[in-house]
Parts: C-alpha cells; structure tokens; sequence
C-alpha cells in the first residue's frame, strides 16, 4: 500500500458570490461578452471560413447555444454575466428607466442600480489580478462595482488614472489610436487591451466587453459583418496563443426589424395609448435607450409602460396593449418580474414584448428614425434575441446536467467547468 | 426606483475542497465528532432530562439522522468528516491495515494514507484560525494534515510546541489535570480545551474529536453513560454561550456484541479459515485494532481477508466466508471498493461485514477477550452502526433535498447551510 500524492487541485480558494461559487483561476481567464452576436453571426462566419480561432474553440472546447437574461439589452446582461445572476437579483433591467419616485427618467450610467456584488470583485478580493475592458464608458463604472482592479473603457480610454481605473492613462498602455465610437474598431480596441494586459502581466482574469455597432448595422452574412468577425477572431486566437481560458457569449442576438422596403416595422405604442386614453396618461419606456441611439434610434423589442393618471382601467390599458399589431405579450409588471427574473420592486405596471422582427416604441415623436440613415433597422430586447452562443476554448469536466443553460453561467463555466 | 444596499453576505470568500466549497465562517464554527454516540444515546439522554443543550439544539437547530462511512471505524471517518468525502477519494478505509507490497501490518498512526486535503488545512489557508483537538494523539497527525494551525491531543497535551502543534505547552493553557486515556475525562479534556481556544481567541473553527471510551463500555440507560452525556451537554451548553455555531456528529454507532450470558459473540474467521486452508494461507486484518484495545478487545463488525498463499480458490474463500454464521456480507475487495466508496488500490481480497449483534475476530489467539474484563462486548464496524445522529444549533437555511445524508457533509452544513 502506497502513499499516493495529494492532488494540489482538491483544494482550491474560492468565492461564494450571490450564492453560487467560483473557484480562483489558475491561469489567465478571460471572458467576452460579444454584443449582439446573435448565433446567426458565428454561423455565417464558420460557413465562409473566416473564424479559424472560433471554429478551433468549437471543435477543441464546447459549443452550446444560452440564454441571455431579459430583457435582451446590454446592461442587463452585462451586468447577470459579472454577477452570475437574473436581473432579479443585481437589480438592473434596462439602460434606461422612469423613477417613479420622482417622475424623472433615467439613463443608467454607473453602479447606482446594483444591489449585487460581481464575481469579478470577488476575484480581485481573494487576490486575482482582475482588468475589465469595455466598449462605452456607461458600462465601465456597473461592471467595476466595487472591483479593486484594472477597469477601463475603450470610449474614454485617454488620461485613466490608477485611482479611478487601476491603471494610468490606458490608452498609451495599449498603444492604438482612440477608435470612434461608431465603429467596428470600439470593440478591435477592447480585445486588444486585453492582449496587451494579459502580456504585461497585469491581469489574469478579464472581462472584454464589445459594442454591437456592426450587428445593428449588418446582416451576418454583410461582408462588414464578416470582416468584423475575422477581426475578433484574431484576438481570440491571439488570446488561446496565450494560454488562456476563453469563454464567449453575448448579451443578446440581434434580429432584422424592417419591412421589405426597407422602412422600420415598429408599433408606436405612446401614440396608440395617447390616442386611447390621452396625453399624459400613460409614458411608455423604451430601456434600451442609450446615449448611441444612432445604431437603432431607441428601438428595440420591449418596453414598459407606466400608468401615470389616476382612475385609468388597468385592464383596458392591457387589453389595447394586448391587441396591437407586432405585440408579442403584454404583462402586468408582477407578471414579467416573475416570469423573466426582473426585480418586482422595480417593474413598470405594464411590460409589453415584441413579436419577432417588430419594434416597440414610444411615440412616434420620440424616435428620430432619420438616424438610422436608412439602413434597415436591426435590433433586440425581446424574447427572439434570446438566444446567444456560449463558445467555451476548453472541453467540460463533466458533461452538462441538462439544466437551461444561461449566458450568466459562463463564470461558472470557464472557472469550474473546463479542463 | 431606490437603491438598495448590498447584501454584503452575497459574497463571500470560500474554498473548493475535494470537490465541495465551503463558505470562511463569519462566526465562531464547532464540529465535534461523537465519537461512537449512537442514535440511542441521544434519545436515552433526552428521555432522561439530563441533556438540555443538545435538547435545545434540537429545537432550535436541526436534528437527522446520518449515516457514516464504512467501515464504521473512528479513523475512516474522522478523515471522511474532515475532508468532507469518503474513503475513496482521501484513502484511509480502517485503523490498521496489512501493507501489501511488505507483508506488514501497520497502524495508522499519522497522515501517510491521506491523499486529499483537508477542509480544516483549506480554511486555514484563507485565514481563517483553525484549531484541531482530538482525544488520542494518533488521530491528530492525521487531522492537521497540511494545517497550519493549532492541533493537539487530550493524551499528549503536554509539552505541546508552537512548531509542531501551533500552541506551546497546551495542557497549562487549558489549565486542567491531565486525564487518564481509559476515561470519561479524555472527552471532556477535549471539549474544555476547545472552550478555552474560544475563549481566548486563539479559533474560529474547531473540530473537536472525542473518545468512544464511554460507548464501549456501557449501554446508552446506564448511569455512566447519562452522567457522561450531561458531562458533555455542560459544555455544549457553554460552546452555544459563547455564540458558536455547534455541529455535532458521529464516526460510528454502537452495538452490543454479547450474548445473554455476557459472552461476546464472535466469530473467528482466521481459525475458520486456517482449518480449511491451512495456516499461513489466509490473513484475517482486524482494522478497528488501535493501540487502545482495552475498549474493545480489536473486535469489531468487519474484517478484512487477505490471501497470502498462490492457488487457492477465491470461490472456495468466498463461499466459506460466507457461510459462517455472524456474516452479513462477504464481498471482494472490488464490490466492497464499489458498494462502500472504499479506495480500490488499498482492497484486500475480500471483505466481510458483521451481522448485527455479531463480531467477527481474526484468530481467538489473536485477541485477547480478558481486556474486556466481565464486561459485554460492544462494538462497531459494520452497517449496523451506521445510523449516527447529525445535530446543528442553527436552523438550515433551506429544506434538505432529500439525498442521502452522510456525517462527512456536517462542514458543508455549519459552514453553508445554516441561518
């Protein structure tokens, strides 16, 4: 009978964060949130050859299809990813909102929201060197709550300070010219810092968060499309070259919304409430308003809507909402919050979905649709942006439980999962 | 819409051992095996008025039932506690085993057998102050495995260094009279000191590992028993004082292995198998032997066989085994490895459980039955001292999920499941 030598790995630190755990990396982890890559995008990629570095990671690793958090918006998602946890539980569930306490609405633009910590911090805390790299500035201070780390966007990556960031002026780090903030090079430029950490050994866990510009814009099948999709492939490659542990996923897809002639499909539901109940009644919210309203002049598949009069029948607001043409679900705030994971405390009277290829907007007079310089009106936010890739470099440990598989599990995935 | 504050107990810093994590206690964590408390004497104990903490615990905490790792000896389980698996994955399956590549037998006596680390030497590594006190000094090697921290024995309390044991001259800093090892008192020893590292604020988890000495010896009614269960709900009453979160489990059950006449009712399976074999062919390992054999006699529910002689028949060895009478089970060392989650490589040929109310002995030579003194044997070893009680101070803090509940998941309830 032998002594046999205690495996190192049977014993890990770890983070229990929103109840579910992480163990610490031992090599450089990184994690992509893809913005807007709907499957579609991969697909169309891999059919023209054009992603050797993601066809690898399908065919070494795992590939499997999640499901984003809803709404399918960016701040949501970003956030349920860095958390390891629904909207229920973080609080955030759109990037825009009407505080009803006050009557304002309310451009989500730092961590005021959050009522859950991120696994990130939890990471850092315990001792990993942890960067988050992010396309627009807005999402920068969510994504850094409470995080002692690296923590940049590519939007206002000039004149960091290792106060604020973690880093000093970041943007000479990196060594590329500031992108414009509409265009494929926002998201180039995130990947790239993150190379560029990974090689000055400044961070082994990370968070690259991308821009959806090109998916607004472009089919996957545009040549735009899939230029942007070699571009990112060779950072990913540059990244496994590396040796790190690379999990993808998105935020949400991203569905076509025009008509056959090129106008946008959208149900303007603040002039049909208007129409039916009078100005003022009623103020529909679209939260995936943002301050880029230029890739999709704030439309998108889901918004709330407030009863803001007195004595309005609730059961008529919902049976007008209800009988709209491009309406998918009209539920009561208690309902959506159940069904989709959203923070009760916080829901809307009223969440209306989109069906599938229709936008949902305000009032006509809220959307400036010349925005769009018109393109065909590509966007998100209901149920059919759902589904994203979940793309992981490494093979499972084990097989999956046959659980739904969400793109909030990728933290679990790359830190627990893989071999 | 408000912001509401972070739950700071969303994130929490935490270990991954042997596959489980455990969250680093925010209060002061005890876990004491009882050892040999079978179910009875709890109940005896409760119906008799003389044990209100552990009645309280009851009440106000959570009480199950449990069962332990076979075989039903203190070594295999106190490692399978403190690693929070069973015997196959850390390696230690008896007390005394025959090494197969020198033909020797061995007691076990330090750490050599273990090949997976310990929950203790875990938390300890995230700072958290871990203190190990344990009845006999030959457990304690073994349960400050890779700890850094304090361990030390009620038996060898004296003396005791900063280098070796993380405390110097532990007996002065417990303060009491050093107990004899063939007494109540080495238990209570251990209890004591464990108060006094409170106390002192020397720990913060503690795994306090006492001594069957009382079990052996009397039946959960007798006096002696009862006046020892009140001994220790004393100072289970002064640990729940102190605001300590109490755990409390057992290594083994307890079976009375005599006949009405006070006779022990063994069978010898060495004479057995010798008269059929011949001397010399098979070896029948006893591994609850321990260099305390006064309590029991090293006789025990189950044995191992080993065959030593080239050409004998396993079927024939099988079936004889089988057939004695006190023989619940005789099994190969791979069923056996399989069915009891035992290491494999460290099987011996066969396997063979007692029936209940039966010990299964090596050579009547072998063991020396005057040790007992007139007293009824009782014992432990097979599945009939499995069932052990599994009592927490604390409320879980969701309903169990209905599996199977084992006295090593008692860390994962202190340290995670409890309110």
């Amino acid at each position: 009978m032998n002594t046999i030598t205690t495996d190192a790995s049977a014993s890990r630190e770890c983070i229990d964060v929103n109840g579910r755990h992480y163990r610490r990396p031992q090599r450089t982890t990184v994690v992509i949130c893809f913005d807007g890559c709907d499957p579609a995008y991969i697909e169309a990629a891999t059919q023209t050859g054009v992603t050797p570095a993601l066809d690898a990671m399908r065919r070494n690793g795992h590939f499997a299809l999640a499901d984003a958090a809803m709404p399918t918006f960016t701040n949501p998602n970003n956030v349920s990813i860095v958390c390891g946890a629904p909207p229920s539980v973080h609080g955030v569930a759109g990037n825009f909102y009407l505080d009803r306490a006050t009557g304002e609405t309310v451009m989500m633009l730092d961590a005021a929201l959050m009522r859950a910590p991120t696994i990130l911090a939890g990471l850092a805390d315990i001792g990993s060197p942890v960067a988050v790299v992010t396309a627009k500035d807005k999402l920068r201070k969510a994504l850094a709550f409470g995080l002692d780390g690296i923590a940049f966007s590519a939007e206002c990556a000039k004149g960091t300070t290792d106060d604020e960031h973690g880093i000093d002026d970041a943007a000479s780090f990196v060594g590329l010219p500031k992108p414009d903030q509409y265009s494929p090079e926002l998201s180039l430029f995130v990947l790239d810092a993150g190379i560029r950490l990974i090689e000055a050994g400044r961070a082994e866990v990370l968070y690259l968060s991308l821009s959806d510009y090109v998916q607004h814009k472009h089919a996957p099948e545009a040549p735009e499309a899939l230029a942007f999709m070699a571009a990112v492939d060779a950072r990913v490659a540059r990244l496994l070259e590396l040796g790190a542990v690379v999990g993808i996923t998105a935020d949400h897809g991203m569905t076509d919304m025009a008509r056959p002639d090129g106008a946008p499909r959208v149900t303007y539901l603040g002039d049909v409430l208007d129409a039916a109940f009078g100005e003022g009644a009623t103020r529909v919210i679209c939260p995936i308003t943002d301050p880029f309203v230029r890739h999709h002049g704030a439309l998108g598949g889901f918004v709330r809507v407030h009863l803001l009069k007195d004595g309005l029948s609730r059961q008529a607001v919902h049976d007008l909402l209800a009988a709209q043409p491009g309406v998918a679900l009209a539920l009561t705030g208690e309902e959506a919050a159940a069904r989709f994971e959203m923070p009760e405390d916080r829901e809307a009277d009223f969440v209306v979905v989109g069906a599938e290829g229709f936008a949902l907007g305000a009032r006509a007079v809220d959307h400036d649709i010349t925005q769009l310089a018109g393109e065909r009106l590509r966007s998100h936010g209901s149920l059919s942006e759902q589904r994203v890739p979940f793309l992981l470099s490494h093979p499972l440990l084990e097989a999956e439980a046959g659980h739904r598989l969400r793109n909030f599990d990728i933290f679990d995935f790359v830190l627990n999962r893989v071999g």
